[in-house]
């Protein structure tokens, strides 16, 4: 039997999307994301959305580029403290200690204490109601060496992300490994 | 030191989301996909993207309404199989024993099984590339009894949802509790 809870945000899991912009005067500012997602394949793109309340919404209207970092789990409270002070107000790096990169590839920063990096220019905007769409394609992925496995593929259990649960607003760590894709829901298959 | 993967779509974690759709027969498909997520909160919006190959495309398109069913860690091998099968050569609910219910808010089924289930209109199209992106309004969620707590909230650990390892195609499960969002950062807001 299932309860209707009405119009709802509710999804599991999210992710915790760091976004990195700079500001007219070319201040690094971050933000953080829950709404958001890999949506394109090739080009590879990642969509991300912003209220326009946000100090991140003008860079990214302004730069028309971003950069998603993303939290390992001893980094958690740093990212929950870029999702509530305003870049307007405070210099989110030295609240914090990390450190801001200025990517080579576009005009946006990323932190460096972050395992893994997109680095993406702006392809499409969308205005939704709350929240404004930014679909952003992705030029590079960076990845700390410590990330990385023996045969230098990203390691989901070295990076160790965060996912965040709307509704519960809180964080969970990734949790064990269930399955391979693509393979496991074979047994479905009608042999002959 | 970080390393240069090239462009990607690697981020984690990825949802695991089964939208149902019923074709231009009325019989109801499934398909599992991982590119997407919530998009706006007022009105709430999640996002998903599919090929304009897949059989879930056309019916998206002819009937402007989907499902989105969250899958249960006990039901990844089902998830899996409805992201390998097509709707064109096989009735995916036939195959796994799984039930498709009529929503009675939009022209589309859900998995019955499945403990999370979201009910969406089509509000926006965009072309992206391989992927066709799809924004869709959330009208109801609905959830299993046993998957909500003792106030009626849905809880993360009763519903034990899935998600999704790009790059390493692996299904993970959720992870401990790690920090309660919007206070576990207030550590690095300067005082007075």
């Amino acid at each position: 039997m299932k309860t209707s809870l009405g119009a709802k945000t509710i999804v599991y899991p999210t992710p915790v999307l760091v976004v990195g912009t700079y500001d007219a005067g070319g201040r690094p500012n971050v933000m953080t994301a829950a709404w958001g997602g890999i949506c394109c394949s090739k080009p590879p793109c990642i969509a991300i959305s912003v209220r326009k309340a946000t100090y991140t919404y003008g860079n990214l209207m302004e730069r028309k580029a971003f950069t998603v970092s993303l939290p390992s789990r001893d980094r958690v409270a740093e990212a929950d403290y870029f999702g509530i002070a305003s870049g307007r107000d405070v210099d989110k790096f030295a609240a914090t200690g990390l450190t801001p990169v200025r990517s080579d590839l576009v005009d946006a920063p990323y932190v460096q204490e972050f395992p893994l990096v997109l680095e993406c220019k702006v392809l499409l905007v969308s205005e939704l109601g709350l929240h404004v769409h930014f679909v952003g394609e992705i030029l590079d992925v960076k990845v700390d060496d410590q990330g990385l496995d023996a045969r230098g593929n990203p390691s989901v259990e070295r990076i160790a992300p965060v996912m965040y649960a709307p509704g519960e607003s809180a964080y969970y760590g990734m949790g064990e490994h269930l399955a391979k894709a693509f393979a496991h829901g074979r047994r479905f298959e009608v042999s002959g």
